[in-house]
């Protein structure tokens, strides 16, 4: 069913004793998660491709996927491109009692130059290091983990949407797969990359939101995972989210936290506010990182362009409800947005606070939610060469039944 | 490779039109859940079964699971006893990336008179379907899934030990399935049920345990899942627990809330004190269901049992370390326990806590701790007949090529 491509086999079988991956036959053992061992098997049914205009998020997946296996007895097994396909787990296996899992959102684009690059990926690689030590997954090198994501990229080029509205989702996951109870660190993982086209947020112009700001729900604790990238944090917000949207009519949640209702996150995203602070200064302000929160790459890029900027006060700290009604009241609040890979930034309309609807009038003008949004998908688009973005090569070769040493 | 049993299916077929279960051709589909449409598929190749002293927790599991899968379009599809098998997954199924999971843990033992009966086994199915609710997947009748697990367990009745001091471990997991990426409901979810035959928690005697307790980590707070059986309360305690093994000497971790350093579960039990209150009053003090605990059936069945005693006096109230500390000076503590299903009780001695090791005088005496346990066991063993267990029936004939009539 699929073209077998080896590549350092003899070198790797030098180095390691050969073992059974558990999903192909072909896969010998390598202590280490190194490209160098990567094997690609090639699918021989190609999907069609969705058209652009009829993408979901993350509802239709490329043709080939990413998985390396690890045990503790063993360490990494060989990387695996391979085309997607149903992972065997056993029932028992930790992921699916203790939730022992945890995974990554980034993007790549097809710039004006027709090339691919991603937005900023050693930062997701970093993240998701920090956030496997939290989970007790093993750890791996992140520089390694994106040559593998880059050369999958590679791999399925051709589902890397050409339009300038649309880009690829790479979505790493992290799984334990130990098959036994009982709640402790895991022998056995699984780490695997998906990529999925996805069409653009915002189809016709920004669509605002309306936020339920009940701070009944809580998302994060200090002392919790809520900083990391775990899908423990995740589980529980599905039932508040449906709360809102089916009973509230509001489109996400606003994540209050304290006695004080600090603002913390925006569904999945970071917050921000732009308004005239206290002492009368234009100022961009968002919660800090303490524990409570994400911390966002498109955050974290925001407050990097607003420093270079120099146009407006920077602020990293806690903001609370109060605030936000009396800057309402006194006409303060500029501007108030969601910041994400999803949707770069999300602007807010209304809050759903205490039975009082509060007017945001972050859509009358708008002004920094889209320059920021403008500006970061020029850099993002390549419209705007930048130092964040970093190339995929299209080695249209590794399609073609070509030899080990010309193929990496 | 297996013996193929059908019943009912002709009812099923009149009332359902056929769908494919995804597990096995042979599943049609069923709008609820429903014991009459049962179908089981022996093994042909049955396992060799551990002796009663090699028994880990959750390691061995016996040669047949029940698997029922849901969807929002068709309901819940036909039950299915068949061999202990690998799960095929969609590696975007909701689970390994938003947790959405959850599990109980009940048991079922081989009493004096050979027969098999489980303990409490409505209140995990309350449970089960409260902490499905939170965790946003589809409701059940959890009178049927209880049918359910009783034909599982007589299936594979000979793997329940014959022993006293062994048991069967019951696991039914509930998971989302839905193959999209996306925080949201999942259209898409599994239910299965592991059995795993478990040893002795205590082999020679209580081994009483040592506990990190360390306010830096908060296992769950106001408005969250704590109270839930979601895997998302596990996730975060790994590295903790590891923390507490390898680096403090402790073998569990004492939960504290709150800047009054709250007591609240220990490792995954839940937390009694037996001591002289501030009154003078003998008194079995437990943290209360206010939504920082789960209700554990132990701890529910610890409660029931000393209010029927009415020796001492009951109480659902919070603990702080300030007032274990003081009890402990003035020689008031007299027992401290871990109660849950793995152990029925585990006594503490010590507390490490703020840099000084609190003794407890538990093991002293464990009046208390020891009545308990040996109450609790002679009703799970029968030998006291008591209403709270449940009685599975073994019918020996479902191992055998039967008719379908004479099977259900």
């Amino acid at each position: 069913m699929a073209v077998l491509q080896r590549t350092g086999m003899g070198l790797a079988l030098l180095r390691h004793k050969a073992f059974h991956c558990g999903q192909h036959q072909s896969c010998a053992a390598a202590s280490t998660l190194n490209f160098q061992d990567l094997e690609v098997i090639l699918t021989k049914t190609p999907q069609p491709k969705p058209k652009d205009n009829e993408l979901l998020f993350g509802h239709a997946f490329t043709d080939h996927m990413l998985t390396i296996d690890w045990s503790a007895k063993r360490g990494w097994d060989k990387p695996c491109i391979h085309p997607v396909q149903e992972l065997r787990i056993h029932p028992a296996a930790k992921v699916l009692h203790y939730a022992t899992e945890l995974f990554e959102g980034m993007k790549g684009y097809r710039c004006v130059d027709g090339k691919i690059r991603l937005f900023r990926p050693m930062e997701n690689m970093k993240r998701m290091r920090r956030t496997a030590e939290r989970a007790a997954l093993p750890d791996f090198d992140g520089g390694e983990l994106l040559r593998l994501i880059k050369k999958l990229i590679t791999v399925d080029s051709d589902w890397v949407p050409r339009s300038e509205k649309c880009s690829l989702y790479i979505r790493p996951t992290y799984i334990a797969t130990e098959p036994a109870l009982g709640v402790s660190k895991s022998t056995e993982a699984k780490l695997f990359v998906l990529l999925s086209p996805v069409g653009p947020y915002f189809h016709t112009g920004f669509k605002p939101v309306t936020l339920l700001a009940d701070p009944r729900f809580v998302r994060a604790w200090p002392g919790s995972c809520g900083p990391f990238k775990m899908g423990a944090n995740y589980a529980p917000t599905i039932q508040v989210q449906d709360h809102a949207m089916r009973e509230m009519g509001c489109q996400q949640v606003l994540w209050l936290f304290g006695d004080d209702h600090k603002l913390t996150e925006v569904g999945t995203m970071n917050l921000f506010m732009y308004w005239i602070n206290d002492q009368g200064e234009e100022e961009l302000v968002t919660p800090p990182l303490h524990g409570l929160i994400l911390p966002g790459v498109t955050r974290k890029s925001l407050l990097e362009l607003s420093h270079q900027w120099n146009e407006f006060k920077v602020a990293e700290r806690d903001i609370t409800m109060k605030e936000v009604i009396r800057g309402l009241k006194e006409n303060r609040v500029m501007e108030m947005f969601g910041a994400g890979t999803a949707c770069v930034v999300c602007p807010i309309e209304k809050i759903l606070y205490q039975g009082q609807i509060l007017e945001i009038p972050t859509m009358t003008k708008a002004k920094l939610t889209n320059r920021f949004f403008n500006h970061l998908t020029d850099i993002q688009y390549g419209r705007i060469p930048h130092s964040w973005m970093e190339l995929v090569s299209e080695d249209t070769e590794v399609v073609a039944n070509v030899t080990a040493s010309r193929m990496y």
